[in-house]
């Protein structure tokens, strides 16, 4: 499967290698590599070689390999704690404009991703005109 | 592919239909639903139709239809700011102990998922250290 690849993004050039990275490994449509900002030790993101910016841009093929990679890093992190976290969208904490999967340690309550949970409760009745109204 | 389910998890129970639920779609490896303590309208559920607590405890094969899953419902709320999050163990805030992902819209800085970033600077050097100790 050829890659699609942009010129000008940051992990499309740590992909093709003009950027360096702590590469950690590569399958045909997936790449993984540490991050140097992370929030633990072991802090990885693993990334589709398919530019696009958010999730619902990338063709299935792209994504089949993603969470059996993030699954390999978590496994030798040897993590009792994690989490997989991708953000889709300024607001949503995207910072590069190229889909990644985030595969965060969670060693203590300080290190780590911080979760805030503002939940509600739903009434099923509207759940369930939303679920009517998506085409899926 | 059998599914392999639990006799006691409620998410097991959901995709048996034991317990209702709101569904959104289904396919071999994959159950997704409406969220009933949802962090904003449209947060979905993605769920392997295997029993398992954490990620790295999962077969691949029931890995590789996740996101394809979970992309189409992304795509169907039509968000465009979006988190996936998947949590493993209690310290990362996950409730349930059947794998999960969270799909959750981010309409405003109020509603959806909110995130704490204690990022650090890494040494490269040391994180060329760590990656050569992981069993990848």
């Amino acid at each position: 499967m050829a890659s699609k690849l942009a010129a000008e993004c940051i992990f499309c050039k740590i992909i093709r290698g003009d950027i360096p990275s702590v590469k950690l490994l590569e399958t045909e449509t997936t790449f993984a590599f540490l991050d140097v900002g992370p929030l633990s030790d072991g802090h990885a993101l693993v990334i589709p070689k398919y530019h696009a910016e958010k999730l619902h841009q990338l063709p299935d093929e792209y994504l089949a390999d993603t969470l059996p990679v993030a699954k390999k890093i978590a496994a030798a992190l040897n993590a009792d704690n994690y989490n997989i976290l991708q953000n889709n969208g300024r607001l949503a904490h995207q910072e590069v404009p190229h889909v990644h999967f985030h595969v965060i340690p969670k060693p203590s309550a300080e290190e780590g991703l911080t979760i805030g949970w503002p939940a509600k409760k739903a009434n099923v009745d509207k759940l369930k005109e939303l679920a009517s109204k998506l085409k899926l």
